[in-house]
């Protein structure tokens, strides 16, 4: 378990979570751009926009010099922008309207909504950075977007969370039914794997070794089992109700599992297919391992310290429903603390890369320890 | 769509479903014998016990002579006891009982009450026939059960058939709940690729080469998805009540996609993991679509012309319900001639095929065929 190490580090507080971080930027959402076919579900990266010496601040200790010279002239906006309405344009072609329509219907309906498109761009940067390119990722990029979809819909039916709205529309079940959201679901796990082993979907003139496509679909699957995602879902399950009993390790098992797992294979799996070495693989597996559970961490201190308008999304839920959070078996500062341990150590996972190249997942880093919602 | 030739050929009647057939055999069920791990769940291969002669007597042209030679001096009971075991064990240690305990008991309670392991032993048979052996086969043959008893799970929730009982005891969400239920199903899903594409599944002085395993997989999941499994349920859902509209073509498109899909993956992933040539799987392919619709008239047969006490599970539900059936749209007499016309199709398929290895496969269509319930 790599918690011990990050709680025995000394890391600053996180100056992103302060008021005047949260404020310090004018830039738009992505959202509201050019290009992203994502109207309904706006993130911000304006923090994200400030200097790269002002992001690893939060730890004078790393050695990230070169690496953030680089990512001040990196563009992460435009990055962004322009691997969201890539991801975007796949999806749609990925998901064509075929008979039986209703199916198809639901499952576009669910995926195409928009949203941050966090897992395939961490997925094409992985595979870019290790000497890939974007259309080699592409379909692992849909693949892990439509794993985390399927998630998505299987969660929010009336058995699970029972959330009536995903994404600010009403949720799959809400407007298809229950028994087409369990089908959209499922039949969204299996097109994540036949997208992925398609031979037919990898440019010709660079296929895929298919030593590196079984790979692939091990990690894939293995991320989503009973020893993955479900995993982390089931014991969240037991978990319910008995609050009092739930330890930091137990938190992290099922934050690990629910969140980012899924988030460590979009960066393992692009960089398999980009035809990563073992070494190179291993070194961004723990960068993903970072960012992800660091994705959870800031979760529970946005929704302690945001308002419902900030967030977009009801805030204060952890308390009202007496969930577990870091903040609470943590304390606030000391969640800061965490979070500022993971991020410098995720950054820490990408030294030896080249920085330039490096200068997306620096970023992406960054943009989900300093998101504001 | 091959419905139409075989609506066109000319078949005598089917033998299997006289009366005095059902009363010819005195061999035990399969499940009564020793090193069948599934007690609670019975299946007579009484009828295919009989001489291969008398099977292919339904239709007198078929040039089945020296196929029903091999036929006739194979122990088909044996044979299907010691894959139904392997495959049984092969399950048993695909999924251990890991932590979190529940998700795994629950995958286990539904995966392991047994059944006739129909597509698992289709799976091995074809491995075999086409030059592979049953080691190779397994993880293939496992990832098969898997998925049909996902599908299961997953068609048993109270959204869904809201079936409480399935194989003789509590279906799953009885047994679990309902969340637990679709985890567990998801679960499976995802189980069956990662097995299925594990090296480490398979014998290491015979490794599957990995374009090999990629092709598997990706036949898996098109088997699966909305162009799959998902598409006859979904088509199946929305036909419900509107009994009138349904013509033979919507019925076999969901009796294909509901029943015929996972039988006919079962044999070409068989097939291709055992290095067929691509003739080969293709004319397996046409020998499995043969049985799977096969597997589906002689259901509704069997509804319509047992007693419960005989099935071992209601009988005269599709009546009841007002499901559409073969016999209801073309009656019965011509339901049995399809049944024949299917038959005997799939056992031409097998022509060319040395006749010693093709008689598992024949065996299994004559079992399909002749199966009293």
């Amino acid at each position: 378990m790599y918690m011990a190490s990050f709680m025995h580090s000394s890391v600053a507080l996180f100056p992103h979570l302060s008021p005047s971080s949260s404020t310090s930027s004018s830039l738009p959402p992505v959202s509201s751009m050019a290009g992203v076919r994502a109207p309904t579900h706006s993130f911000s990266v304006a923090a994200v926009g400030r200097p790269a010496s002002q992001a690893v601040e939060i730890d004078a200790t790393a050695p990230a010099t070169s690496t953030a010279e680089a990512a001040a002239e990196f563009d992460f906006k435009g990055y962004m922008l322009g691997k969201a309405a890539a991801v975007n344009r796949a999806l749609d072609l990925a998901v064509p309207l075929a008979y039986p329509e209703r199916i198809h219907e639901a499952m576009r309906y669910s995926l195409l909504v928009g949203g941050k498109r966090v897992r395939p761009v961490l997925c094409i940067a992985a595979c870019e950075l290790v000497g890939g390119d974007e259309d080699q990722a592409m379909p692992s990029a849909c693949a892990v977007e439509m794993i985390h979809t399927m998630s998505l819909i299987h969660d929010d039916l009336p058995c699970m969370d029972n959330d009536d709205f995903r994404r600010g529309q009403p949720a799959c079940h809400r407007a298809y039914g229950e028994p087409v959201a369990v089908l959209a679901g499922d039949a969204l796990l299996a097109l994540a794997f036949s997208h992925l082993a398609d031979p037919a979907n990898y440019p010709p003139a660079r296929p895929i070794p298919p030593y590196l496509l079984v790979r692939a679909v091990g990690e894939l699957a293995r991320c989503i089992g009973s020893e993955g995602l479900v995993a982390g879902q089931v014991v969240d399950l037991d978990s319910t109700g008995v609050t009092e009993s739930i330890g930091l390790d137990l938190l992290e098992f099922i934050h690990i599992h629910k969140t980012a797992i899924l988030l460590e294979a979009s960066v393992v799996i692009g960089a398999i297919i980009g035809g990563g070495l073992d070494r190179e693989v291993e070194r961004l597996r723990q960068y993903a391992r970072c960012i992800g559970l660091l994705f959870q961490v800031v979760d529970d201190i946005l929704d302690l310290t945001k308002s419902s308008s900030e967030l977009g999304k009801t805030a204060g839920k952890d308390l009202a429903s007496d969930k577990t959070t870091y903040p609470k078996l943590l304390g606030l500062e000391k969640s800061r603390e965490l979070a500022g341990d993971l991020l410098r150590d995720a950054k820490l996972h990408l030294q030896g890369f080249d920085s330039r190249k490096a200068a997306p997942l620096l970023h992406l880093a960054n943009y989900i320890a300093y998101r504001q919602k």
